[in-house]
């Protein structure tokens, strides 16, 4: 068993690496190019499994996550970020170390600056919005994505590679049904872009990102590539969306009990906002909270325990409330595990990982 | 000018030593003992310049900054968190550092395991509950607060020093008036316990916690010391609860701008939930925020903008709402100043600090 003194990041290697499997088994089915989002685990250690499964092409959301991949032998890199046009010097060294660039563009001003300043040249995607309004262009800009494309193809250092989409609402819906839709209406809305580019669409290769969709969907038609990331871990956001099951979270938190509040039925963890994030859901009776409670077991964690939730955050402090039956069965010195609500942020925040045969794992900002 | 290519937690060096010498004066004038919280900087370098001011005791919210700042040379340190009976080792290789060390009780069992196994004796606050239920035991439980005292003064190990308030319900106002009766009364009825306690009250000191009511209040009567952390930096929330102008805010997110769609009048940044954590504030419309904009300048920055808000966050992006006319001023290729709502998180996630002369800070995580 684990010696656990202080919050501490569990990683359940089994599972992460049968979710890893699944993903890639179903790019293969589906005869699509798995490029998996490395910004959920951020770690080279969980990098090399994705490799021991033949991925050699990965996206990043930073060009300071590409270093770090980089430097770990990855050498065909997605920064998948409206790019920054001041990172420019970055990603040419990176591009003297040979490593295959591709970048998002959506303006005409950064296709501008990369072709001026690049040394080498670099695959161009243009992102895309099809119905989740945060980066990309409207799909329905005709004119400007063409104009875009134009822009890009006449560079002598961009490359026009093709047309992504992140169809995030597919975060804001709990419908699998919902969830299928969403991913259908955006790759018809893409494919007909390319179909409007004309000559410029041609080879164009369609990349999807979203893990609900790439999780759910089971027809790939018109789309070349996915670049999921959150389901090497899963986590309550994906479960709520009935995107995964509960045992495919791959990651729980372990917090010790430091006190306990009879008078209010509460239960206080080391466990706050610097583990966690604040990331909550909303349970059946509209109350927020920020994680669901397991038991840890030698190798995992049970299934959540009903009649508990992680309530409240301050800083460190974690607050559990429990049904009285519930409250009874916890003492001070226990250490329970907490389902995060969202894995990207958590890890990110945690910083390394525990497996349950006592290896630490690192993510990137532990090097 | 500094050079900024990616996001970049920006510290006003004079500002915050304004701050901090603020603090220390009104401690002087109070005759109050100030063991200011390290939680929000968790910087080697900005523990200096508190020492620089005479400051020697300090206030931690983890057995792991404590032991950083052990190793920076501080020999008093208050772990301001009810303690973990798990860290009882990680205690003892402080004490048999010759660090005097202070913990939080809240509970019975905690001190039995505590003089079972300490290997030196140690101060021991006993936290209370005076309106904000978090971790506290209630003022008005005078039986469980004697016993627990009882036992604590009985101990080998423990040695009852205080009683300790941390009145967080002055976060939950915004007029002055409020934030200072919450103190008044949250005072009085810490001096009432004591005065309960009888001949075990007696020498006891008082503590109060919150940045909020040491910064309001001008009447520091019947409290011994204060341990406020948050003032170091200020932050929007503080602002927002007229805790500090805006000018006293010395921490800002140098945020490269990434895109723009003229459509929504929104504006991407560099700048995420890995920059910001998820704190929000909401403006007069109760619209949700994550941040305002300032313009940065030589050595600071500028006051807040008008029509322009972060108003969504995903993990490296961040979108702002801006009106037409500031839309138009903004390019792709800029770098913004954001004012956090919570700079402990912040700091937190940044992990380290740049001054205006191009020194860089380091936070505990970085080393």
């Amino acid at each position: 068993m684990l010696t656990i003194t202080r919050p501490t990041l569990l990683l359940n290697e089994k599972q992460c690496k049968a979710n890893i499997r699944k993903m890639v088994d179903k790019a293969k089915r589906f005869n699509v190019d798995l490029v998996p989002h490395f910004k959920t685990h951020q770690s080279a250690e969980i990098g090399e499994w994705f490799r021991a499964f033949g991925v050699e092409s990965i996206t990043v959301s930073s060009v300071k996550m590409a270093e770090f991949f980089a430097k770990e032998g990855w050498g065909n890199i997605t920064i998948a970020f409206p790019f920054n046009v001041l990172e420019i010097p970055a990603v040419n060294r990176l591009l003297e170390r040979n490593v295959a660039i591709t970048l998002f563009a959506v303006n005409g001003s950064t296709i501008e600056r990369l072709n001026k300043e690049l040394v080498a040249p670099i695959n161009v995607f243009i992102e895309l919005d099809a119905g989740y309004p945060r980066s990309g262009i409207p799909t329905n800009s005709i004119s400007e994505i063409t104009q875009l494309a134009q822009l890009i193809e006449k560079g002598a250092m961009t490359n026009l590679y093709g047309l992504y989409c992140h169809p995030g609402n597919t975060y804001q819906t709990n419908s699998v049904a919902e969830i299928k839709q969403i991913w259908t209406e955006g790759i018809k809305k893409v494919n007909t872009v390319k179909l409007h580019l004309g000559e410029l669409g041609e080879g164009l290769k369609i990349r999807m990102g979203d893990t609900p969709g790439c999780t759910l969907v089971e027809n790939f038609e018109g789309v070349d590539e996915i670049g999921p990331g959150n389901f090497v871990f899963y986590d309550l956001v994906m479960n709520y969306l009935n995107v995964c099951t509960e045992d495919e979270i791959a990651v729980a938190v372990a917090c010790p009990v430091v006190a306990k509040s009879a008078e209010r039925s509460e239960i206080i963890i080391h466990g706050g906002a610097v583990h966690f994030s604040k990331d909550h859901l909303f349970d059946g009776k509209e109350q927020k909270f920020f994680g669901e409670v397991v038991i840890l077991e030698e190798e995992g964690w049970s299934s959540i325990i009903d009649g508990i939730k992680l309530t409240s955050l301050s800083q460190e402090h974690g607050v559990l409330k429990a049904t009285p039956e519930i409250f009874e069965t916890i003492e001070v010195g226990d250490v329970l595990g907490i389902l995060p609500i969202h894995s990207c942020l958590t890890a990110n925040l945690m910083k390394s990982y525990l497996t349950f045969d006592g290896q630490v794992i690192n993510h990137l900002e532990k090097l």
